[in-house]
Parts: structure tokens; sequence; C-alpha cells
């Protein structure tokens, strides 16, 4: 009952980001709340997202790493000699398995795991983490079904602890002066929004570039969905107040056939080559349609087959303007110098630089050329870690962006059919107000 | 028996543009196609539209203008002014009531009409000029039900009389230029197209200046659907071969709540202006999404409310490549210089001019000031009526772009449920070659 009444307090608190957190009584506790100084991390996943991540946390105050897990020995021996070489302690390896990731997260001496493993392993693991305690970062999509969405959702209500997805689009300086601008209400009431995720990934990520499939490619074969929502989602969760005031009602999704990966295999590597004659499951653009319970829209693009540059195509709708990140323009009643003329956006974005981007610390690591949003989503997270509190995107943030993956999977195969979106906050959308790059 | 046959002959020929069409038996035989020299033209609606159209045709040699029609006497004698200053005949005006047009129809001097009157007119005027031999110029959307549709189709099929809805941005030459290149087979198979008609109408077209409501705005009040689908399907309709090898299946649509139209009134006229306090149905977005027989994927935007520079964001993406008119670019596998890098648009739609646009007599009309898409657009109507051929945007395509007007509406009111999408053509379009825009 005790635990109950404590997780429910955390729930409350965990929607003001100054707020303490106690981890819920019952889980493990490790020492960081006490200790507040060095916050240990541990790292599950070390191929080149891992090391990427890990590199970025390098520069960022107060981290060890005493363990890393890969299943990949070379992956695990790499990541090791950055930190020996950066001068840090030789970490324990964990290779053995697809489950070694429990024996990392079983140790008492991390306060953090980071997880960059395979998309199907995002979930798992993070619910292993929460329920030993340890705040969990893990990497895009958090889940890719509904059920994966409930675990981790049920999964922190149980546990108390705080689940992040490192969505870092969401940290991106030109969409987070965009979220000031939104919030000072200079596009008026908030109307509409475009967003994709239009990146060509045949050749490196769903295959090598000899065209053999990676683990990402197996997904093309047996899924047709948004794959990948959450670069396009992450920073119009944020415009939008969703999760803090609205909420997505439901999505219809559209897929176009499969064409481009057997274009580009019989394109590079002939019409004989297997992967120019299997068949994809996968279409090459999905077109979700989100609307939320304040009668906005949303448009979400996959895009992740065809070849073209890669894009976002943000673009925010309000009764007083619109921002069109393709035009790196905008439109202000009233305000814009020529009627119904585009004017720059960044002479806006220094304007209303976010006041992450204009702290000194970032200032000063953008300038030693390690900043950026990966660095400031990691130093974010890392913060949120020492002072235990809640992360800047939480559980219900996480599975909202990632929950178009199962949703838009769902109406596809009905032919467009529209889908409910579940109520991952159980009503607490209503009431919550944005936490997300609040000043405390 | 017999005009059944010359009727089914008619809509045969009527898929090549270079064949002869002979008007159905039994419909009023008019004298264009023995003359073959003055194309007599009456005009219904001579408002701000209907006389643009009228001047653009002073430009094009061979017409004639023996009547007008409007219910404001006002605009027809403006109208009046134009033929007779341009040193034309001053043609006969019919302005008594909702029903003067029909006079105007059943003269027998007329060849052709144009229709430019308020959309609810546009069907009931074209079906009864089909019914009265004249080939129909009629302004978009062509239909705004579906019933609509079918009562052009049907009065087309049974009196073998052409109609052509005046969608001008089909004529456009970019548009164009990106049509030789999709027919030469440069973005591989066309997968995918976004297009939109972005344009913040309140101020002049729904409403007057003075906020007063125009006819327009009576559709905001009781309607819900994308009102406006043409301009930005027209060029979509021949890149993506619909009516000519693949066709609409199904659409969804989802519309944003209405916002902007109050807010509008509330920022210019005061929150107790009538029109700040109405209540409109029409919502500020509408996203259709279609999908065709051939699996590909088409988003429609409606967006005429909202503040925002003009906009149309064609986008079609293909298994070689990707246009995007925002950006004025283009990338294309194994030809553009860079790796997924843009390159500017210009210098192919210099190399891929359309032959309309390369023609002598369209580059001495553009050098005399008088070119365009407008010009273009009527020229081809009228040489289809002085040679007795199918119009280049025949009665098929005309109602495959004006029936998202009702298909959309249905989809809102089922909250976005998919819609399947009738087939206006019987089945032709499998068979049917391309036409429009193919030289002769």
């Amino acid at each position: 009952m005790d635990t109950r009444i404590s997780r429910r307090k955390f729930l409350e608190a965990g929607s003001v980001t100054t707020a303490g957190v106690a981890l819920a009584a019952g889980s493990k506790k490790t020492a960081y709340a006490a200790d507040k100084k060095k916050v240990r991390v541990g790292i599950v996943g070390t191929g080149n997202r891992g090391c990427s991540l890990l590199t970025t946390m390098l520069h960022i105050e107060g981290i060890e790493f005493p363990a890393l897990c890969d299943i990949n020995t070379a992956n695990l021996a790499r990541a090791q000699e950055i930190l020996t070489k950066a001068g840090q302690k030789k970490p324990e390896g964990y290779v053995e398995g697809d489950h070694a990731f429990e024996k990392l997260m079983e140790r008492e001496d991390l306060d953090a795991v980071i997880i960059a493993t395979p998309w199907q392993w995002h979930t798992p693991m993070a619910v292993f983490a929460m329920k030993h305690g340890k705040y969990v970062g893990v990497e895009v999509p958090a889940a890719i079904t509904i059920d994966q969405c409930w675990d981790l959702v049920k999964t922190h209500e149980k546990t108390g602890v705080p689940c992040m997805m490192l969505e870092n689009w969401s940290f991106r300086s030109d969409n987070l002066a965009l979220l000031n601008m939104v919030r000072q209400g200079m596009f008026g009431e908030i109307v509409h929004c475009h967003c994709a995720h239009s990146h060509d990934c045949i050749d490196h990520w769903f295959f090598d570039p000899e065209g053999n499939i990676r683990w990402g490619g197996e997904f093309l074969i047996n899924r047709n969905c948004d794959q990948y929502p959450t670069h396009s989602l992450g920073p119009v969760l944020s415009w939008l107040d969703i999760n803090c005031g609205d909420y997505f009602e439901y999505v219809t999704s559209t897929a176009s056939d499969s064409k481009g990966i057997n274009a580009y295999f019989t394109r590079k590597f002939g019409p004989n080559h297997p992967n120019a004659k299997r068949k994809y499951k996968q279409g090459d653009i999905v077109t979700t349609v989100v609307r939320t319970y304040k009668g906005k829209s949303i448009v979400i693009n996959y895009d992740m087959q065809l070849p073209r540059p890669y894009d976002n195509r943000w673009m925010l709708q309000g009764t007083e303007g619109i921002y069109n990140e393709q035009r790196n323009a905008l439109y202000i009643v009233d305000k814009s110098p020529e009627y119904h003329q585009w004017e720059p956006f960044p002479p806006y974005m220094e304007n209303y630089n976010h006041y992450w981007y204009s702290d000194k610390e970032w200032q000063a690591a953008i300038e030693q050329g390690h900043g950026g949003t990966d660095f400031l989503e990691l130093s974010v997270f890392i913060d949120a870690v020492r002072n235990g509190t809640q992360t800047p995107i939480d559980v219900y943030d996480s599975v909202v962006m990632s929950c178009i993956v199962g949703l838009s999977e769902k109406s596809i195969a009905s032919g467009s059919k529209p889908v409910k979106c579940p109520d991952f906050t159980n009503g607490r959308w209503k009431n919550k107000k944005p936490t997300f790059g609040v000043k405390a």
C-alpha cells in the first residue's frame, strides 16, 4: 500500500521537472541520490551508435562507466578502448549471449543504463533496467509494438524509475527556439503540424554497402508500418503539448507499395541478386495522420527507402502564423514585414534561442566542438540521474512517440481504418503542465 | 441504338487527343466542326474570374463572343465593355434571374461555353450546356458532390459533348516539364506525391476585405471537407497516370478544428463581430490521403483559412529520384552530382520544357505579355472546340479531381474512415493511354 502511495506521489511529482524523485519503495536503491557526485552509467550496445553516445558522454563531467555490454566482442573491446584511452578505468565487459545485459543491470554500482541495441531489444532491456532501479536512457524507438509501450508504462508505474527515450531531434536548437516562440503564443493557437523522417537508409542502415541485410532490414520483410516515427514526432510533441494538455485521439495510416528496395538492388547489384528478388512487406512511404482530442492534426511521413536527400519537413501552423523548416522561413501576421511573404527563420532562431543553448556550459561545450543535440540530450539525462529528478522526456513521452509504429501497422493492415490511440497516461494528459525545456 | 454506338465510339476515340470527335447523334449540332474558323464562345459568369478569362481569350485568334450571362448587371456591362473596347461586337447579355444561362446555352450560334460562376452552379450549368451541344469549359471545382460528378459523367456519356474543367495549374510550365521527366522515366516508378492548396483566402475570397461574407464563405459554415482540391491535384493526375493506367482506390480524410476564421475576425474586427462569433464547420487544415489501385499514395492538403504565404508544396517521389517544388530542387540517382544532395530544378525545367511552351505561338504570346497558364489552357480548349476533338482535360479528369470534395467530406464525417472512390470511368482507366500534353 505504501508502495502504491509513493508511486503515485512520484507520478505526480514527475510532472514537474524541478521536483525531486525518490525511487519507489521496493525497487533496488542505488547510491546516486545520496552521492550527488559521480553518475555511474552502464552501456548496453556498443556498436556505432553506442560508441557515439559514449564518446559524447566523455565530455560531460562526473560520469563513470563501470560496465559495458555487447554480444559482439570487437564492439565491446573498441568501447573499452575508448574509455581507457580517455584515461578512465577499463569497464567490465558483458558479452556472453543475448541476456548478458541482465548481469550488467543487476550490478549495484550503476545509477543508469544507456541502451543502444537493435529495436526489438529496447523495451525488454528498459523494463529489466527499471526493475533493477536503473534510470533508463533508451535509443529510438523505445517500443515497436503497443504491448511494448504498455510494458514500459506499467513497469515505470510499478517501479517509479524514470525511462527516457533518447530522441535527440527534440533537442535541436532550431526546434527549441521554435518551442519558445510557440509558448509565447507567436503562432496563435496551434492547429496543424507536418513532420517526416525522410532519410534514405537502404545502403547503410537496413543493408550494408555490400548489400547484406542488417538487423534493421529484417523489419522491412515482415512489417508494414511507420518503423521510425520518433525523429519526426519528437519536437512536435512539445510544440503541440501532447501529454500535457492534448493527446492523440486516433490515427489513420496509408502505405504505398514497396518498390524502392527492389529497385535499389536491381540497380546496384543486378536483377538476380537475392535482395532484388525478395518480397518486402514495408511500403516505401507511409503517411500517418493523427487527430488530437483538442482538434489538431499531425501528418507523419515514414520515408526511408527511396533515394533522396535527408529531410524532416517540419511545418507548424497556427491561427497567427506558420513555420516551415524546409524553407527555413516563417510568416507571422502583423509581424512579418510583407503580407503573405516568407521571412527568414534564422534571426528568430537567434532571438528566441532556448536557455539550454544560451547556458554558458553548453556554449563552452559547443565551442569545444562537442556540442550539439546528443551532448545536450545526454547532459540533461545525466543531470536528472544525478539529481534524482524526472527525465525531460519521460516514459509517457517515450511511448506516445513510439506507439505510432504499432498504430500505423494496425491501420495499414485494415486498409487505413482509424485506430484509437490508447491513453498511456490514464487521463493525466488533461491536467499535466508542460515540463520539457521549461526552466526550473 | 445508333446513338449508343456513336457514343461508345466517341468515348473510345476520346482516349486519343488526335482522334476527331463527332458529337453524338441526337445532340444539337453546331456549326463549328464544318466551319473550322471562328469559334463562338458564350461566357456564363462575368465576375472577376470570368472577365479575366475573357481578357485572356481576346489574345487567342479566331474567337467570337456572341453572348454573355451574369446575374449582376454591372458585371455584365463591364464584360461587354471589355469586348467593345477590343473592337468586337457588343455581345448579347443575359441577366434575368438564376436561370438566364439557359437562354444563352439554348442559342444555336455558340460552339462552347465558359462557366465561371459560384461553385454550386458549375455542374448544373455544365450539364445543361452539354445537353445543348456546347463544349464546356468549367471553372474549378467542376463538381462539389459525388452526385454532381456522376451527373457530369452521365451527361457526357449520353450527349458525347466534351467537358473540361479549367484546372490551370495542370498547364504550369514547371509542372509540364516535370511531366516530361516523369514520362521519360527519370524518377523511375512513381510511388508517392504530396500536394496542397495552401492559400489564405479569408480576406478576399471567402469574405470581402470589409468582413462581409461572400458566396464562397457560405461553404465554410455548413461543410467540412477539402473544398478546393483541384489546384493541388491537377498536375499530380498526369504525373501519376490517374485515369490512364491507375485510379484512386480509396481516401481517408482528417480535418483539424476550425480556429482560423474566428481568430481572423477577432483580430481584425473585434470579438463581437458577428463573423467572429459564428460557428464554422470547415476545419482549417484538411489532410486527405489517397491510395491508388497500383499502390501509389497521394497526400492532398486543403489549407485556405490560416495566415500564410501561397504554396502548393508539390513533391513527387519515385524509385530513382525526387522532385520538391518548395525547394525548387530535385535529386536523381546516378545523375545528380552529389550523393543525397538537392540540385536546382530550373536547368531541368529548361531542358525538359514541354512542347506546349516551346511552340512558337506560345512563345510569341508569352513575349507579348499575355502568356501563361490561362492562355495555354484556354488555347488548347479552343483548339479542341475548333477541331471537334476531345479536350486535354476530359470529363473523367474533371470529376476525379473534383470528387475529393465529396469523398473527403464523407470520410471526415465518419471519423476519418476510408471511403472508396467510385469508378467514374467504368474500368476504362485500366487500358486508356495517357493523352494530356501528349504531342499529336
